[in-house]
């Protein structure tokens, strides 16, 4: 008969196996020499095949339908209820492709991927088009199999963001994308009115390190049990329980980049420290969802690190370390230049407010290529058209455009919209906090985050994966997920910033 | 029909298994944070026992008695048979320990060591006698598993160094060690004649680090194909090809010991890094054995690093580095400071002549252990008599002495000669690298070691283990191997030094 602790001990295994797969590619991204690049490729490659056959195999499926059995399934608690559903649905999307069409799906993503890294050094869609046409087309293909009721949207961004569907999507954004419309025309000219300042400069690499330490251990990330390197792309990754690694950049030119990258890093990493021990090694042991998983590293990044209550804790620090530079900056000027709203090109340089009509832009383009209601022919010049709508400004370039971001090309489609949801989560999850811990700021003016990280850790991180995103949210902030607490949260910070 | 590409195809799977193991291994070793620990246990154990389950499985075994067939193995060449006869000898000790044997003795040497780490800290030997009587129990009964002709030692020794035997070892060892008990005698008190010269002083770490990274460019290390990282005890391992990972130690107390150190590994890396490429992922790429692998750390670290030749190159160099400590210490006092020969206590602190004789004590305790003709009990007692009868003098604790190595507390009984054979086998080398090379030490003195790093590629790196230790010294250099070259080799330098 099978029991849920057959279940655990899979899960354990597996887990080994993906620990080994997350260190090998912690190291390809951090240290790894060039030359090594060709063996970790097969070396990756090998234990991938080998953990996605054992999770595949008729034997966990036989498992996971015996515990899904109704009088089994009666019989467990709610915690192995969801461990059980969460095994589940990854068991059926691991077996919803057929093994050829996955081989080339990973074949043409690696390729495209590839591609799409000179085309967009050369400024050169037309280089990049027909093989993001063919992937595209596997991907729908894959949608078939995944299953969807109305939109084969919904089969893709269920794999990021369980639960989530294209009409629930647009239901959230279509009013924020209304409100943010008119409100990035306003800020940013009032934004320009006050004048500018540059954050530019001479920043020593040595000297950001010790910076990013410094604000690490005030924001409460524990150096037993994890570490910070540096990395081109900065990303976090669990390596297993106790070992949970950030990564940074240091631009010597602005060390504002990689301060709050190393903030944005150290949310994603409090919440993977964060999970319950108890469930170590099960289903439930890792992040309800991306967008929850960013809304964490938004907490860090924008709630705390971009705010007045904690810079005016930590700006004397920052300018201690670079007194020359800083000391003609006042506490005041330096928050709005790290909160400077201005329509931008690029998403990864964006600012809160604008950040989410990137994101938008990406998601109705996406919806409609999946929809066969845009022609990959057609996607340059839908984006650049709707950039001006959206943010007043066209891309002169496809490089600053259509080619900017890594995902489509390696077939993420339906991958965009968690960052979205991690505005909207980590507002909503905030003003909750800020309801519960009425000193919340006045605290973090001293310094003193621990009651925002203990609530953190206590509502979000500790359940991991035992609720879906959406139950979740409801769980911890009495409502589903809404976009106005982002649009409460914008509207008054930044109206507070140009008063 | 079973060929030679089975076996390939399966060593292929186990040296990707092996990768990742060697990578958590040395992440462990140098980044893992604390408490990552306990889960690096459980995931390399988990990895471990699957390498370990393939590589003994009855497919493997059939594999390999089917290609030892009289028929096939007759038309196999002649590096296709070394593969068979490698994979061989390393299935049938796989398989030779009963499991329950085999976890007896993992979990006691792992206790062992963890006991012997207090018991040296606090020089109390009785704590540690127990378990090490009983893990030495153990390593007997494995002894029979394996089968010996003459000795059990042989059963050991095998394991690190094919083809050697106790027997073998004493032929080579006694001449040395007639010759060097009273040529430590007659160097020691030349050396304290002469005067000593401490190097002590303060050399910062990133002074240090530039400087190693110096010494490894001079010498060779590629570091597209590998890379130097800081650890409390260097090491060398390899990833894969083309990944070859060094590492070192700062004491800001005394560089020198980080740079020989530095070479040393780089000795190391430079064998992992020079296999032939025709050969990769089958059983001959690797090491000869863990005696030709010393040979190739000591060519860098004495016949290279501590020579005349290469120190007038270099130790202008380090001058620069350190300009104020080492301005007013000649070469020739800085060439003798770091060959000063003189009887210590600890091995790993040992110069190149009194080296073999902490050695040769360590062989000849566990020879009589093995065979029964020491106790445990009787085991200090031992130690310092021959403390006292080769290097004239005696431990005053066994924290200093008995318990200053790892290796009997780890169960690697037989180990220790392959630190010696290393000694004989790369002075074995070098006589024959100078004659094959006749200006070798002339262009050595322009920092050019190119021809000899040629040399050792062509000879010993490329053939890896096609050939057993024995067989390639005899290939390379006419001879057996033979304990003349080194007693040549010291006492030339030495008589020299002394002049």
């Amino acid at each position: 008969m099978t029991t849920i602790e057959d279940l655990k001990t899979t899960y354990r295994d597996l887990t080994m196996l993906m620990s080994a797969l997350a260190l090998m590619g912690w190291d390809q991204r951090t240290y790894m020499p060039d030359e090594g690049a060709n063996h970790r490729a097969e070396a990756f490659g090998f234990i991938h095949s080998d953990f996605f056959k054992r999770a595949t195999s008729d034997e966990v499926g036989n498992m996971i339908s015996d515990l899904k059995s109704p009088e089994t399934y009666g019989s467990l608690s709610f915690v192995e209820k969801s461990m059980v559903d969460k095994a589940d649905r990854e068991y059926r999307r691991a077996k919803a492709i057929p093994p050829e069409l996955m081989h080339r799906y990973s074949v043409l993503s690696t390729k495209c991927e590839k591609i799409w890294e000179t085309a967009r050094k050369r400024d050169d869609y037309e280089m990049f088009k027909p093989h993001f046409k063919e992937l595209l087309s596997i991907v729908k293909e894959m949608t078939r199999h995944y299953g969807y009721e109305d939109n084969p949207y919904d089969a893709l961004v269920d794999n990021y963001e369980p639960g989530m569907t294209a009409a629930k999507i647009k239901a959230i954004i279509y009013p924020l994308r209304d409100h943010l419309v008119p409100l990035v025309e306003d800020l940013s000219r009032r934004s320009k009115d006050s004048g500018e300042i540059s954050m530019n400069g001479h920043y020593p690499a040595n000297l950001q390190k010790k910076l990013f330490l410094n604000v690490l251990e005030v924001m409460g990330f524990d150096f037993s049990r994890g570490r910070i390197d540096e990395t081109a792309h900065p990303f976090t990754t669990s390596i297993g329980p106790g070992d949970i690694r950030i990564s940074t950049k240091y631009l010597e030119h602005d060390f504002t980049i990689g301060l709050f990258g190393t903030m944005h890093e150290c949310g994603h990493g409090m919440y993977e420290m964060g999970y319950d021990d108890e469930h170590v090694y099960t289903p439930v042991y890792g992040p309800a969802s991306l967008g929850i998983h960013e809304s964490q590293s938004l907490m860090f990044e924008n709630h705390i690190g971009r705010s007045l209550p904690f810079l005016t804790y930590f700006y004397p620090k920052i300018q201690e370390i670079f007194p020359r530079r800083l000391s003609d900056i006042s506490l005041h000027d330096f928050y709005r230049a790290v909160n400077t709203v201005r329509p931008s090109l690029i998403r990864i340089d964006a600012d809160e407010v604008t950040y989410n009509l990137h994101i938008i832009i990406r998601f109705e383009l996406e919806d409609a290529m999946i929809n066969d209601r845009l022609e990959v022919d057609d996607l340059p010049a839908a984006w650049n058209e709707k950039y001006k709508q959206y943010l007043g400004i066209e891309p002169p370039s496809d490089a600053d455009g259509v080619l900017q971001d890594v995902h489509w090309s390696s077939g993420m489609i339906g991958y965009f919209p968690t960052y979205m949801l991690g505005t909207l989560y980590s507002a909503q999850f905030y003003a909750k906090a800020m309801e519960d811990l009425p000193n919340l700021e006045e605290k973090m003016t001293d310094g003193d985050i621990q009651p925002l990280v203990d609530w953190l850790r206590e509502k979000i991180h500790k359940p991991g994966a035992i609720y879906k995103p959406e139950e979740l949210i409801e769980r911890v902030t009495g409502s589903k997920p809404d976009s106005k607490y982002f649009i409460d949260y914008i509207t008054r910070k930044f109206s507070d910033l140009y008063r």
